[in-house]
């Protein structure tokens, strides 16, 4: 027996033309050790928009096909199609986390035992109605949670155990964290608080330090306050903070962190030395929601190091064992520390609605869409 | 018995004035374990220069003082003054590294086994008639050694070796070098040919670039050149290079080397990813020719990493046996890898002319002054 689905696919043409469509495709009975998902909650992650959307210019969305089978297509702008070689002329499905009801099951116990049950999964191509995975690979969820409380189970609670775990294992005592307003950060405030991890909170507005704060987060910074710099070394200061994961990649706020530290270093420092403090500062880049360069003012010295951090080779990095263990975390308090929240629930046809997408594609803190591939098909 | 020395001190006021001077001090006998050496040779490294200038407007240079005790003043900015906070009022002595013989030693058989040598030390107060040091600390050169050829024995060697060194600590297998025509540069082109380590040169202008290739280097870009990033490329998929050390901090030189690596890795990449590569690339600022902000276009992916590099906490992280491994091979290459060349030998009262200072504060590549402390006194 075949299921036939819809799956979203994303589709970058070497003339510069980026197409969304809704592909029809037959999913196989599942193998021995496979399973069937019925995928009824995926989110809109800001790390799926660059495989959906790319650099496309999106005041070019023009929508064609029908109410059905919409399809929708955009201008990539040639500096951005020469960094997508690679994908040219593919049409490649998105979606890297999800959750849903195993529809079926192949013969293997692990998979029989999953019948029935709501579980996440990670991996690619959950912007569909169904997925075959790997039994091993599913995280099974409690029997009272929904598709949508599992459904961004992986990314982003992985992602803010993961800033925790790189803190013990690179022997840091306290964390600062940018972009702390969105769901990450909210989820990372319950983290810290629960394990007792000092926290300095970067935000954008006196609105979010606020949301923050109705938290119970101790440490709240508004970048846009005049007396930023200040207020981000009295906080680093106070937690001893000497790193950084910052979602937003771009522009000076990287540097300004290190230089913060640097400064809260000096402040208990001994003897000059004009390379800077022996305080060895780090600071992760993990997301890109400002595109511009990274620009690092350097007046911290030379024991610093900036780089970039990902999840899945983090989690290959730190191995199955522990990576398990994070797991088995988020399933447990999936409806308390990690839980989400979404603007809005859209089918897989309004994904491909422009209005919809520009919504989505405004990265806006806070914000977050949730498709439900069994809605309105 | 206690000897007289001059002693090159530079000071910073409050009221942000740079005074440069030449302080008459007393050298004590040294201690058993000590020797005292009559300093001939030091150089003007760029290292030296930020504790020595520091970020004082040279245009506000201003001679006092006599022929033989000139001082020197100059403006320092109050930008700049800031970030002097912690050395300001103290005069101190400059000079990371020097060479001289030994004219008295203490009664200890290392010591004593010192005297009338010819010796090359580091660890600052180098710009003197005479320095105490301790006899484990010196590197006694070969017997047909002058303090002139052995005057630049730790900072440029150890910290070109440094980089090989961590070439193989880090597992990578080719290097990319920034103001490569440096006379580090030139040490570094010597160790790579011997030690079988493919180099990319990355140099300022095509005399640079005929200078280097005149040396043997096989791989030399020039930055320039209107077609410098297919060429860096080239040279970055022709030696797989996945580290860089990079001497001039700002400007976007440091990201454009990672850019390169990156294109150079997708040449030969398997599956799109828009996370990039999963090659690992690795660049390391130990200078700062360039004082403006680093810029970094993210087009790299996620497998990258910036940090500071500094010789010193180098040396305590690999330990003293290989710290020690390091140094017996400069002392006896002194003459073929580890060759410095000087545009000139001053006095210490020539040090403080303000056209002197001019001249050496240009930080020209290839251009480098040495200090004789015993000259023209």
């Amino acid at each position: 027996m075949t299921h036939k689905g819809l799956e979203l696919r994303s589709l970058v043409k070497s003339d510069g033309e980026l197409e969304l469509s809704l592909a029809e495709v037959e999913v196989a009975d599942p193998g021995p050790d496979e399973v069937l998902v019925r995928v009824e909650a995926t989110p809109i992650n800001p790390s799926d928009l660059g495989l959906l959307i790319g650099p496309a210019d999106l005041s070019t969305l023009r929508a064609a096909g029908s109410k059905d089978r919409p399809v929708v297509t955009a201008t990539v702008p040639p500096a951005g199609l020469k960094a997508l070689k690679a994908r040219l002329d593919q049409s490649m499905p998105v979606g890297n986390e999800g959750a849903g009801v195993v529809i079926a099951a192949g013969a293997s116990p692990e998979a029989q035992a999953l019948m029935g049950k709501t579980v996440a999964m990670i991996g690619g191509a959950m912007y569909a109605q169904y997925r075959i995975v790997r039994a091993a690979d599913v995280l099974a969820l409690p029997d009272d949670a929904t598709p949508a409380e599992g459904a961004s189970c992986f990314v982003n609670p992985l992602t803010a155990l993961g800033m925790t775990e790189t803190l013990r294992r690179e022997g840091h005592k306290a964390l600062v964290h940018t972009a702390a307003a969105s769901n990450l950060g909210q989820m990372l405030v319950r983290i810290c608080k629960a394990d007792g991890i000092p926290l300095v909170n970067v935000v954008r507005s006196a609105e979010q330090e606020r949301l923050l704060r109705d938290q119970g987060a101790e440490h709240v910074v508004d970048s846009t306050a005049p007396d930023f710099m200040d207020r981000l070394t009295d906080a680093v200061a106070a937690t001893g903070a000497t790193l950084a994961f910052d979602a937003i990649g771009g522009g000076r706020i990287g540097g300004q962190i290190l230089s913060a530290m640097e400064a809260a270093a000096n402040r208990t420092a001994g003897a000059y030395s004009r390379y800077g403090s022996s305080t060895h500062k780090q600071l992760y880049i993990y997301g890109g929601l400002d595109t511009r360069p990274t620009e690092l003012v350097r007046n911290f010295g030379f024991a610093w190091g900036v780089g970039g951090w990902l999840l899945t080779p983090f989690l290959a990095k730190i191995g199955p064992e522990a990576a398990g263990r994070l797991r088995q975390r988020v399933a447990a308090e999936l409806k308390t520390t990690f839980q989400s929240r979404y603007t809005a629930e859209i089918g897989l046809a309004e994904a491909l609605d422009p209005k919809v997408i520009a919504a989505y594609s405004r990265r806006a803190t806070g914000e977050k869409y949730l498709i439900n591939p069994a809605k309105g098909l």
